[in-house]
């Protein structure tokens, strides 16, 4: 049994850590901070962990709280995992960081889109990128950047193409829509339920800051327009580019199926992939196509963003790193319907 | 008051229809049609019509009946408007079809994307397309072909910004996503609550129908890329298209107000549009972004599929033909929460 | 045309206010009020209403700018009714409020259910309830006190089989369940899309606001039990009483019949009630039931929360006061789907 | 590991028990069947089983294929159950029945309920009824007759106390709500996503099948009013009774946690519970409170219809018949948001 630590669990990434571990044989929660909620119940917070969790309290972070600890998760909101995560890896073997502290290899980034110098920028690129699909060297790292929500889905649609040539750098378009809880536990005036239910509308035009993250791991530009769907969870990122020679749908659908022939969460297949299909699991769906008439590349991927694309991803990349076999207590089904 | 003929009003569209024109001081529903439905009471199948249509039965239908009407409405199946329309326009002085039947030009199109030849070729072309704020000419036509919903938005985001010369002809890709309704009233195996709710994917990957009538109406080919949201009503467009030239967000913003400045259902803003501002209403939301750093135009466009999209924008046409104001009895706002 | 003033503009009930005058041809708005969004367009806060108020703007309130209204409807939260109320009723001819402030006749139910004693005491009982299918004095009442949601909605059900003896006084309970829209327009941690899609579950066991008022106009008393559905609008009561003697399903629904036939609002029928019938409409939707077996009354009434359960109701009883014809400007038909 | 077998793996039950065996340690399905699926691979049906069952394929059912089985599953239609499961026992060590088929003990019952004689009334009495928490003796049943999703929830809030003494036997009242998935996974017209989407409403008046299994398990007549809500999966049950003598709310609950004091799936707390928590979970969340002022006992639960109210606490059943731990591979906390 291996001691887990969740720094900031109070947020949904948190929260999801818990559920999950719940249902991990090897690891086991030892301790869960949350600043403002320090003395709490987490039960309080999240009645649905209370059947596991029944007399967890949360804790105000202390480092030397952690030392005991096998592993730690961090799922601090941005810019403050820049601060404690150098410290932290001193004190605890792995630590696995949820938020985009330490994504970004040019600290030049972190001025562009997220409006602010770095605090740590030596430590950037000394991360491991949390995916494991495509970054296996992420199974030796001690500490790891977990990828966004978004960058996770369209990385896993894209990378395969860029990197075989079949598609070209420029030109490439992420549209993708998300469920609510990727904004976050905090009530904010646009996502009431009233504000987003029977509504879908995009944000964050031209600025959203997943934007650097899925060119570095693309490797090419990319305009990202992220949509908000009334639903709690799920993304899907419908991604368009050009391609680099002649190419069918049948050597996309290879190209996919190829790379991911040994990823136990990914499924290629010729249907349209559907987010609820993904819902409370770790998997990521993904199909492709070409369109002759217009001479474009499609490919989509579904995932549900607090699972592969936050905190199943984090599991995920410790099961590796301490060889406790990639899919031990994650789920591998959604819950649909 | 005129005298309204519905024929097929057992389905959606049908029900829009009568829903409208309850609260239209100058048409009156005289005969409602439903094939399967004749004999039952308007009010069993939409209980919410009942207050209005307490005694409306559906009956079938028999061209000597709507005799009498000003005008009728079309709400049937794709490729019944075929058979009865030409017969129809020499009884009734006014008739519009809700249907993909008129809409094309070229009857080529429709053996390539619906899959038959079309039974009545000599009518194409007769009848105007029924997008007021981009066909004024439809205020003089006996004969509307009605739009359909995603070619509503996508014609209203891109026609101003092709027509002005700002963006190229190449290269446009359509990306919506459409609440449940556009599937039409009968339960299928996609469209039940299980099956979409929580749910975000796409359908219809290339093929879809739309297409031709997009191109058509835009006059540039389209990639069109539909999505089912979890959602009763509502389409957003989230178009891309290439500049022609050098552009920016306010000169985007300014061909779109522009050409709508004396559009009453049109809002251009540079919020970025919900469809649940438009649910209910007969009015477009739309906005426009340059994008300096990958080269991209962004233009949206939100609407209530079955009003903008369908029965309203039909009803648009009637008041404009008759002379009785535009907006009459036309919801101009969303009923929003 | 009438001039309107809505004091209080930027909650629900003030925006649904703007919504149907938008559609009501004897009612113009001249003024709404929002302190805290004074300054703001109405259409920045709601974009759903820029098509009909492109340039409203929400002031502070000051009582000589209400002086040339014909009538004034207040959407204030609760408690700021009562300081206002007694000045306005002289300055403005027909005044409607549509928070508690002046719904219980009795003072110390304030002190019990909204834990603090009435600052206008005197005013009690001087403001007509207006719920005009039970009480027709509001059409010749100068200050209205709008009824709330559920008492609405319970008071349409059991009300007419009260007051006809069929069933007792004692052992009413009335359990309902309520779209979202009825916790107002502030984000809280309830009521954010995360915290109530995909969740059913009561809130306020025993204690809620709305129970004295029902009980005052049942004239017995209830045990209310409400809960929050995933839905933006719409209130079903499903209420239980005690028959009073043999009774019978036609029996009740005789009664109810008899009660509405000349209320255009309201359908009684065998089928079962639908929020969504109502949607956005003044309708109210009811059946009833008996049940031998366990020798229980089961009535049941749906409506949507902010028409028939606020600002359509406030319409209709001004309709009535000014003359207007009941229906004039309100929906009959719900928008379904 | 024990070798499962699913007869009728094709319904949301069938669908269920394979996702949850998909996480279990100790089952692994071998054969599932689907009549009209045959032939049809369980990813096509479900994509969200493709990463766990890639390669599965529905089978017609033949008795001899599941003689292998360690234990069996049926999920099939009511009815069917009756003509296999006498067989179905020979050759199966531990059959548990998911259906209504073997849960009354009195066949009138399904004469009067369910419209038909029972084909087997010898059976009735022979199947231990599957609620553990309620019927320890289930650990040593070959034969169980899994509980209706509607009586686990109800029997969960009202047994403790009625066999208390706490509440009378007569006049109880259980008004429920459930999520779509009861319905099942064929489309019919009252649950498509548009016809349940923003809507709230009762269904089955009085008649209601699951009203006899649930006299049967709690002891004395009710009430029985189910509700359709628009969400997939949850049971809240808000159930109603008279209090046998003085009481107070926390004796209710004082009650309520004895029960379940040793029952790992079972919350007992203050707080309202919301169907939410218990999503994807076999948990069971309940309060109670006592009116004073009306002299009404209120007792609540909810679960997740699918989990707890079927295919999940089938698979509690046989952990517990099989020796394997009662939480064994079954989720404690809901997938939440």
């Amino acid at each position: 049994m291996k001691r887990v630590g969740v720094i900031g669990a109070s947020g949904y990434t948190g929260a999801e850590l818990l559920r999950l571990c719940a249902g991990h044989p090897d690891l086991e929660i030892v301790i869960a901070t949350g600043e403002t909620m320090a003395g709490r119940r987490v039960s309080d917070l999240y009645p649905s962990l209370a059947p596991a969790y029944p007399d967890l309290v949360y804790r105000p972070y202390d480092p030397a709280d952690v030392e005991g600890c096998d592993l730690v998760f961090l799922g601090l909101p941005h810019g403050e995992s820049q601060s404690i995560g150098p410290d932290l890896r001193k004190r605890v073997g792995l630590v696995l960081d949820l938020a985009a502290d330490f994504r970004l290899v040019h600290p030049a980034d972190y001025v562009t889109w997220y409006g602010a110098e770095h605090t740590a920028p030596d430590e950037l690129g000394q991360w491991a990128y949390g995916l494991p699909e495509l970054n296996p060297e992420v199974a030796t790292a001690d500490a790891v950047a977990v990828p966004g929500c978004y960058p996770t889905a369209a990385a896993l649609a894209l990378v395969p193409l860029v990197e075989a040539g079949l598609v070209e750098r420029e030109g490439i378009i992420v549209d993708a829509a998300s469920g609510v809880s990727g904004a976050g536990r905090g009530p904010k005036e646009n996502t009431t339920f009233c504000a987003v239910d029977e509504d879908f509308a995009a944000y964050g035009l031209l600025t959203h800051r997943h934007t650097p993250e899925m060119a570095q791991v693309i490797g090419a530009p990319v305009l990202f327009t992220p949509h908000l769907a009334p639903m709690s969870r799920g993304i899907l990122a419908t991604c368009y580019a050009r391609p680099a020679g002649t190419t069918s749908t049948a050597e996309l659908l290879d190209a996919l199926a190829d790379r991911y022939a040994s990823s136990p969460f990914v499924v290629v297949d010729e249907r349209s992939p559907s987010t609820k299909d993904t819902l409370g699991s770790n998997s990521a769906h993904l199909t492709a196509r070409f369109d002759e008439r217009t001479g474009t590349v499609l490919v989509l991927c579904a995932i549900d963003n607090l699972v592969k694309g936050a905190s199943g991803q984090a599991i995920q990349c410790a099961n590796l790193r301490l060889g406790l076999g990639e899919t031990t207590g994650l789920p591998l089904c959604g819950v649909n319907p």
